[in-house]
Parts: C-alpha cells; structure tokens; sequence
C-alpha cells in the first residue's frame, strides 16, 4: 500500500506523468520498449543489486563480471543488439554495475581509430567476447595532459614490431577499467618513436594476459590499484611495460601509419586521436550524470513528502519537510537542473551526430567548436550535478547518510565524473580558450560558429524588467545570462590584453587570468543551457499542460542560477539591487508553485524501485518499514562479532557483582 | 628521502614552522606534550590503521572495540587521564578511529544533567568500562525537532518505576552509536508521562544487553543499522522497547525529577536537558571539522607541489599543479578557512566556558546566546568545511579519489557533521529567530549581548575603499562583511513584518523568509569569523613573522569571501562594481603571496604521516611509489578472483583456436 502522504501528491498533478514520461522518451514506443527491457532485466535475479551496499570490493567485482558474462547470453536470448536503443535501457536498469564497460571503449577506440583490415580484425572478436579489451591512457603521473604521457612505442625496423617500455614509476598505466583484473588486451597510448624521431601520441593495440590460463604476458607487470570511493565493482588497473613487443598492425592506423621502411603518413588531423575522448564526454553526461541526478531527486522529493519534521502551524500535526521554503529551496532547484541538463544532453548529442558524420568525410572543421563543447558541458554538468546530488543526501538528513537510502553511492559515483575524462577545471580553460578565439575573430568581424556569435552582438545596458512578473519572460532572462556571459568573456579578452601590452609573458597572462577564464567558460554553458531549456519550452505548443509545467522549471532553473551567482549580474548594474529583488520574489514563488507537483515531476522519470534501490525513494513510500527490514539484513546483524568474546566479555564481566 | 620538489618549499618559508606549531598549540610545553603522546599511540601496532581501507564494517567494528579496550590498558599505563589534556592528543593520533565515543556522551550526560546520587552511581562504573552507555536521543521519524520524539515513559506510582514504550515504528530509536552491539546500557530520552498529564522530554539510564552473556534484556529489540557513508567503526544501532521497566531513581535529575508520590518537581530551565548536546555541537567543531579540514588540506598541498602536470612556459618542464591559478585558488582559501575556523574554535569554546560557569550556578541567561552560537557556527564551519575537503579531494584529480589517499574518507566522515548534532538548516534558522529577536530588540534600544550590538550601529552606506590595497585593511573588510550581514538581517525582518502587516499569519511569514533567514544567520557567523580573525592578528604583535603571514591568510579568507558572495555585498552598493574589481585584483595578488608558504602553512599542523594515512599527503612527498606499494597490499590482489574460474575462462577459452 502506498503512503497516504505520498500518495495525495500525485492525485493533484497538474499535467499527465504518462504523457511527460512519453515525450522525455521521445515517443511512447520508446517508452514501452524501455519498460520491456528494464522488466526483462529486473526480473532476472542475475541481475539483483539488493545486496550490493553489503559487498566488499572483490564480491562487487566478482558480481559485475557474472553480470556482464549473463548479459551477453540474455541479449542474444532476447534479440536485443549492442547497437540498437536497448543497450541504453539495459545500463539504465542496471544501474552501470557491470563489468567490460572499458570494453566497450576498447572497441568504440579500434572503430574510431582502426583501419577496416583492424576492424575486421578484432571487432569480431571483441564483441562475442573472445577477448576482454580495455584502454590504457592516463598514467601514474600523468592525466589530462596527454603529451605529457612517458610510455613509449619504439619502432624496430628490423623485426617490424613496435617495442613499448614503461620508462619509469609516474609512466606507469593506471587506473583504466577492466585492466586490474580482466583485460586481456588493451589499447596502449605511447609516445611514438620512429628512427629516434618523436611522434607524439599514437594508440597500440597489447595483450597483456593469457588467453589460456590469464597469466601476465612476458615483460608485463598489471594489478588493480585497490579501494576507490565508488565503482568497487570495476578492477581499475595499473600496467607497466618492460620491452613488450607488438606487429607493426597493431598501431591503429586509420589517420596515421608507419610504413613497413618507417616512413610515417598522416591522413588527418592529429586532434583526431583525441576524438575517442570527445565521444565519451559527451555520452557520459546522459548516463553517468543526468540519470543520477534525477535519481537522487526522486528519492529526496519522495521522502521529502514522506518525512514529516517540526510544525508550520502551532498546533498541527508535523509537517511534511517538502513544505517547507528551506527545503524547497533545496531540491527543486536541482529537479529542474535535472530536466534542464536532460535537454542538453539531446542538444549536445545531435551536435556531435552532425559532427561526426563530417568527420568520416574527412572534414575535421566542426573538431575545435565539437572539443570546446564536448569540454565545457562535461565540466558544467559534472560539477552543477555533484553538488546537486549531494544536496539531495544531505536534504534526507541521517537517513540520506545510511547506503540504504541509495544517495551515497549516487553521490561517490557522481563526483568521480568530474575528474575523469578530463580535469573540470582543465576542460573549462579549453573552452575559454576557443571563446576567447571566437571573441577575438568576432570583434573584428571574423566568422564564428553559431552557438558563439552572441559574444559580438550588442545588448542593451540594462536589463529592462519593471516588475517581477517580467522575469518570468523567458526573453528577459535569456538576455541577462547572454549579457553576462559575453561580458565575463569580454572582460577576461580586456584584462588578458592589458598583462600582454604592460610586457607580462603571454604565457604568465593566460595563467593570471585562469580563475575569471574558467569563470567566464562556465557562464557560456550556463547561458546555453538556459536558451536551449527555454527554446524547448517553446516548441512543446501542441502540449499546453506538459508546456506550462516545463515553463515554470524552466524559468525556475534560470532564476536560480541569477540567485544563486547574484555578483556577476550585478556587478556592472545590468540587474540593480532592485531587480535582483524582484528576481529573488519570483524565484521563491516559483518553489511553492513547482512543489505542488514534485512528486509527478520526479515519477515522470519512470524509475523502478529496483533501479532506485533506495529505502527512501521507493514508489510506495514505505520508508521506515523498508530501512527498518534491509538494516536485519545487514552482515552486522549476521552473527555476535569476535569482539564480543575477544574484548567486550573480559571488560564486562569484572562488573557483575557490582550492579 | 624527500622529494625534491617538495624540499625545496621548505626552503623558503617566511617564519618558522616550530614557532607557528607552538603558537597554534598554546605553547611549546602543549607541542611537546602532544608529540610525546601521538608517538606513543604510534608506536604501539594495535592502534595501526595502516589497513583500513581495505576493511569491511565487521572488521573495523572489531578494530575499534580492540583499541578501545587497549586504550583503556595504555591510559592507565602511561598515567593519561580521561579528564586530561591528553585525550584531545589521543583522539587526534587515533583520528576518531575508537569505539564507546557515546560511552563518553552517555557519561556526560549523566554528569550534566544527573543527581549527586546518580553521579556516585554510575560515573565509576562507567569511566571503568565496567558498563557500555550509549545516549538514545534520535527516532526513526524524529531527528532535530526533539519536541517530536514519541518514545513514552509513564509513571508507575505503584511500584516506583518508570515504564518505557516504543510506540509505533517510527519510534524506534534509530542512529545511537556504540547501540547497535556494544552497549549495555543506554540514556533514553522519552516524553514522560505522570498520571496521564506529559511533562515533554526526560532522560533515563535503560539497561538493554545483559551483563552475563550481552544477550538483549526483556522488552529490548535492538540491532545495527547497516552500512552507512562512513563511520563503519561505529556500531550504529535501533532500539524499540516493549513495556521496559526501570526504578524511579533512574531519570536523570538534577534539574527535575518525579517524586515518590507522583509530585513533578523542576529546579531549572528545562532547556538545560538540552545543553549536552550544545556542548557536543562545540566541542565536535575541533575535532571533527577543523582537524579533518586541515588534513584535508595537507594533503592537497602537499601533493600539488610534487605533481608536475602541462607546462606553464613552453619549452619548459611540465609545472608543478600548485603554481597554477586555479589550483591556487582552489587550495588556498581553504587553507585560509582552516585557520580561521581553528580561532573560531577557540572563541567559542571561551564563550562556553563562561556560560558553563553560570550554568553551574544555577544562572541560565547566556543559555540564548550559548544555543544561537552554537548552532549557527556548528552549522556554518560544517557547511563550509565539507565543502572544502571536497575541494581539496578534487583538486587532487583521480589519485584523490584512491581511498589510499586518505581524502574520501575525511569527505564521507564530514559531511555527516552537516547532519548529525543538529541538521545545519535547522540550526541556522535557530540562530536567526536569536538574531532577529536582538534586532528588534536593539532597534527599540533594548540592551543585547555584545556579539549582536553591531545590528544597531550605524555604517557608511559606501565602502571607502579608493584601490585594491585598501582592501586588505582589516577594518575596510571587516566594516564591509558587518554592514552586509546587518543589513541581510535588518532587510529579512523587514519581509517579516511586512508580510504579517499585510495579513499572513506570522508561521507562515515565517516560512516564506526562511531561505532569507538562513542565509542572514550565516552571514553573522560569517562576519563574527572574520572579526575574530583580524582580532586574532592583532593580537600577535610579539611574533611579527608569524603575524606578518597569519595576516595575509586573515586577508585571503576575508576576500574570498567577498569574492564568492559578491552579490550579497553589490546589492545595495556598499561596494561598488569597481571595488568589486580591486576586491577580485587583491584577492587573486594575495594566491601568489601565499603560495610560496603553503607547504610551511601545512607543515605547522604538525600531523604525522601515520595521522595522515595518505599516499598522496606523507612528509617526504614520495606519492607514487607509497600508491603503488600499498595498492599491492590490496584484497583485490591478494589472489586471482574467483570469478575468473566461473565466468572468464569459459568465456575466453572459446577463442583460443581463432588469435
């Protein structure tokens, strides 16, 4: 039976769940092929993660291998490809706890990357699982700054091999998935060496185990790097490399060769070996990103109804904490996050489909806008994300702190997408980095790309809101954060020039304005995600009830970001104190206007209990009865521990003729 | 060996480290006192935590019952004394890492709030570990609003006992630490019942495991809740009660008590049962927020001087990652933090010991300012602290996110001090009902304690800053910091006032100001923290060295600031666009000052590497070969997994015909 207090929530919603559900979906066959699969999955206690908050790190591992191994079996069962829509389905309801995923990049790297003899080669045999692939890129001391990699790839040209050398301790691999324990190849990036000649970074296919009895190969030393804060279940690896020897084949080749006499050819942009990167960034932020967030507010909002803490009215029962401001003020600012970065997420995907289907003909021109993208919103989504998710654990007070709620491992799990595949702060300066590039051609009429021509475009000097009704005109606030943005970019371009003119180094400028750059790269995705949000708003006109609700999240997540980032729209007075409070009067309405329909808001994410695994978060909002039944089940409660007998017995047992 | 990076900023330091650790300890005398006692915890092996991350929450369960029995034989070894100095010593050696810490809360509680008859009863047994307390405040369905606690003890006349009840689930004791398998005994807090009338919530000592054989006394259900974000040490538990009897003399009574004839008697505010827990927010910000934020930050420190990552000039080696601006910036002004909240600690603690005094006499008057100051500070150096061990774990890229660095687990155990002892949302708005009540209070020229007689005074209504170096004149700042949070707190009890004139029932005024009031409250934690600082400095005339470089992070925390709530101090232009540039220009001058001393600014705390238990943080900046030969000591490479055998090799066996 359902909570009563959760469910007199959905009996009010303004707008229809099933029909919000059908649209994020993209269309209701969407909707009921995902139900299909997540059912299929979920019904398969293979599959079952009800005990994973109690596992070590090696029974996670173990389990996300049995996963993995059963998954191909169920897919082949049920028809369902690597390449069709179910993959994304089956990640969702598995909840990424599975193994081989670094796998996957092995053989997303080889198609990228390879030439169609080395496709045609290992892709067959990567995907029925003949081998397990990983990628082995960053190093002990070295991450995102790929030059700087020491791994090396002499060419010999007498035997025709490449001979790959970990040249010291910070040279050695690690941290790349499935290498621990698993892989049996992988893609090795090494810095290039041909006839003493340095080539740069280039990707080596490596067995590095045993096909028959998973021994390390000759001159290979691998291991897993041991407890991390989250992804237990995946056996990050370390790799060092001692005179490995491979076939001059196993250079992916397909924008670049050495030639059996050594000549070196290049067939595109170096940039392209990059591009692997630049794929993962922008999937990441759907998967291991948008779909946590809207997790973890599910949880929180459902508990938040459920919860009930203090009194609004002397006299009355406790109330429910979503009604209170303070708590509002928490969680629906990160809901409506949520959706915003959903819409991104689409946005950013049909940018890079156009993209790359450039980039097979050989047209590498949308590379730097498609990099600075791909770079920007990582970093912007990560780290909005992560401190939304932990606003939601930390909005369920103790409950929120127990694994049990789900939210931990959300959060643990979240926080780690804003190191990987790119430092945060590293990927904001590359983006502030093509902005200054495009402002520089723009202010002096160069072309652009389209998403950048505003930072030339003249905006009026203040921001024409009378009341503050005007600042729920999607126009008025879209043109703030345009202003905004364009003068951080504008101002940083200014203080950059005047270091160089007054004789400070180009190089010791750039670094002294890095704070306000990254400042300025984050205004920029800001601002973008506001636009896209607003214009998506716009075209849902055959859908008037889905419309208005998504016209209030949207003016509620871009006054939220003016509140919240108050100084940069005040600071030359395009908003005055006086608008700022006009902002801050309908940003707080606005939360009691949303709250009433949190709850269909967050169910319209159609998450399974299963997929939740969460005792706060479930449909039925059963919430102490479930803590109060999984903690039994907790190994703590298993069996008295040796301590007891050990140490506890001998202090207490002095007592008992006392009391 | 020391890494010669980090040698080399020993080199330069601009005041001597000894000195500023003596300073920070309170002489050299306590330097050396607390030396002597950390190396005796680390010299004896049974207080190793060399192998806790690799642990599950059984075993370190037991870890920490095996060092608190040991403690117990070492104390009474080395003659240390529970009352003591040298416990804070242990404590910090030991990291918190140590069963029965509610055994003290349960001994304090009843020092506190018991009879001189309860106190001879039960202290001995108690402080010999001849009993195990816990202290069972917290339900279920009941955290901070303690009035909401549902746990009943009725008054039985007949046979002179008191009878304890759980009522329904949402009752059931639920968090207690030391609860779920150690403790023998426990303080319940329970609305008590005398024939039929409730007098609200009372304390009473419950016997719940059996003294012989720990099995559960009659009426008791009890267990551990299950793993949680951290604190797998700390055996957590649920508690219900069935009709569980105890005698009369076993609610806790020195300031109220129920006679033999039924006669409730009080002999004080009854605020007073809530005073161990303004003592535990106190004394937990020391020790479990400023400490963990200045290992957080040695760590960090350390490490960005010793990895090297892109170049800053070109043609150059790749640069160590603190010499760039954004990591300065991130690193720096929680250093800053760190130092201003270790001064905070003092003062508070100074304000409690006075309040203590009068307590003991029986004179509750500081008890308003004592719960405003507490909650507020205990809410507001929680808030930021977290969030800057975060940073710090983030600025540390993938190797901050090893549990080898040490850094997860300070960020897991944190951030749960935003939760515990009070939920920091609550408490803010606690101390700003005390903020607001003094406004108006002072307005009307009422007296007010002298912590709140700025809310009256009168400021410039413009900063007079002319150019950046004003800006780092404590009194341009600190006026700039009391005008804002006066001002916060005069313009929120304006919205109050005007919404109730205008008819809203005062709850629910209330409740719409309670985003604005909140951050009001932390605006005056804010600037009391600042003040404190700058008066901190001041103080320092003999040691100029030392005040020369405490200044400049005096300087930096204030700025930061300012920088990062710009809009709060914009709005109605008391610092204008154009000193919000001097502001940003000074802020960023002072990263690059103090930069060049933060390895000796981290130095000074003093923490040993086995305090540390960091790869990334140890004293001789060897951090890729400690990551590398302790994840060798990893469970995950302690044999090949199981699920080789079951899953890999038939998967991988199927190839071997075809490579």
């Amino acid at each position: 039976s359902v909570n009563p207090d959760l469910a007199s929530e959905r009996q009010t919603a303004s707008f229809s769940v099933e029909k919000l559900t059908a649209w994020l979906d993209g269309g209701v066959e969407h909707t009921q092929l995902r139900r299909a699969v997540v059912e299929a999955i979920e019904r398969d206690p293979v599959f079952s993660r009800e005990n994973q908050y109690f596992e070590s790190q090696n029974e996670r591992y173990e389990a996300a291998v049995r996963k993995a191994v059963h998954l191909q079996k169920k897919m082949d069962e049920m028809g369902w490809t690597d390449s069709g829509p179910e993959f994304k389905y089956i990640y969702r309801a598995l909840s990424g706890d599975l193994a081989f995923l670094l796998h996957r990049i092995f053989i997303r790297s080889i198609s990228m990357l390879g030439s169609d003899q080395q496709i045609a080669k290992w892709i067959p045999l990567a995907t029925q699982h003949q081998l397990i692939g990983s990628y082995a890129q960053t190093e002990l001391g070295h991450g995102t700054y790929l030059q700087g990699l020491e791994t090396t790839a002499v060419f010999d040209i007498t035997t025709q091999e490449f001979v790959l050398n970990t040249p010291n301790i910070s040279a050695m691999k690690w941290w790349p998935g499935d290498m621990g324990r698993s892989a049996t190849h992988t893609v090795v990036f090494a810095q290039l060496y041909v006839n003493g000649k340095c080539y740069g970074l280039h990707p080596f296919i490596v067995q590095i185990r045993s096909l028959q009895d998973h021994s390390l190969c000759p001159g290979i030393t691998a291991g897993d790097i041991g407890p991390k804060m989250n992804f237990e279940h995946i056996d990050n690896g370390y790799l060092m490399l001692q005179n490995v020897r491979v076939p001059r084949e196993n250079m992916l080749s397909k924008f670049c060769e050495v030639q059996p006499d050594g000549t070196y050819v290049r067939r595109g942009s170096q940039k392209i070996n990059y591009f692997t990167m630049t794929t993962v960034r922008i999937s990441l932020i759907l998967d291991e990103v948008v779909i946590p967030l809207m997790k973890a507010c599910t949880i929180a909002i459902r508990y938040s109804v459920v919860r009930r803490q203090s009194k609004l009215k002397p006299g009355e029962q406790e109330a429910k904490i979503l009604d209170y401001q303070t708590q509002q003020e928490k969680l629906l600012p990160q809901l409506a996050a949520a959706y915003a970065f959903y819409f991104i997420s689409d946005y950013l995907q049909e940018l890079f489909n156009r993209g790359y289907t450039e980039i097979q003909r050989k047209n590498f021109d949308m590379l730097p806008e498609l990099h600075a993208f791909s770079s920007g919103f990582k970093a912007m989504v990560t780290q909005y994300s992560t401190s939304a998710v932990e606003i939601c654990l930390r909005a369920c007070g103790g409950h929120g702190y127990s694994l049990l709620s789900g939210l931990p491992s959300l959060y643990t799990k979240i926080v780690a997408s804003c190191i990987y595949e790119g430092e945060n702060t590293i990927l904001f300066l590359q983006t502030a980095r093509f902005l200054i590039k495009c402002f520089m051609a723009a202010s002096t009429g160069q072309p652009v790309p389209p998403s950048v021509t505003y930072l030339a475009a003249v905006t009026p000097e203040k921001c024409p809101a009378e009341n503050k009704l005007d600042f729920l005109s999607p126009d008025i606030y879209t043109e703030a954060y345009q202003h905004m943005a364009a003068r951080l970019i504008n101002s940083t371009a200014a203080k950059l020039q005047d270091l160089i003119q007054s004789g400070v180094k180009k190089h010791d400028a750039w670094n002294q304005c890095t704070v306000q750059l990254a400042q300025a790269a984050k205004a920029h995705c800001h601002y973008i995600t506001v636009k896209n949000f607003a214009e998506t708003v716009e075209k849902l006109e055959t859908q008037p009830g889905i419309q208005k609700i998504m016209k209030h999240l949207c003016d509620l997540f871009a006054l939220h970001g003016i509140f919240s980032n108050a100084g940069v729209f005040l600071h030359d007075g395009y908003i005055s104190g006086a608008q700022m409070d006009m902002v801050t009067a309908s940003y707080l309405d606005l939360l009691a206007v949303i709250r009433k329909d949190a709850v269909p808001l967050v169910d319209a994410f159609d998450f399974t209990d299963k997929t939740l695994n969460s005792a706060l978060g479930s449909y039925d909002g059963q919430v102490y009865q479930r803590l109060y039944e999984w903690a039994q089940k907790s190994p703590t409660n298993k069996q008295m521990s040796p301590a007891y007998e050990k140490y506890l017995k001998p202090l207490l047992h002095k007592t008992l003729s006392k009391l």
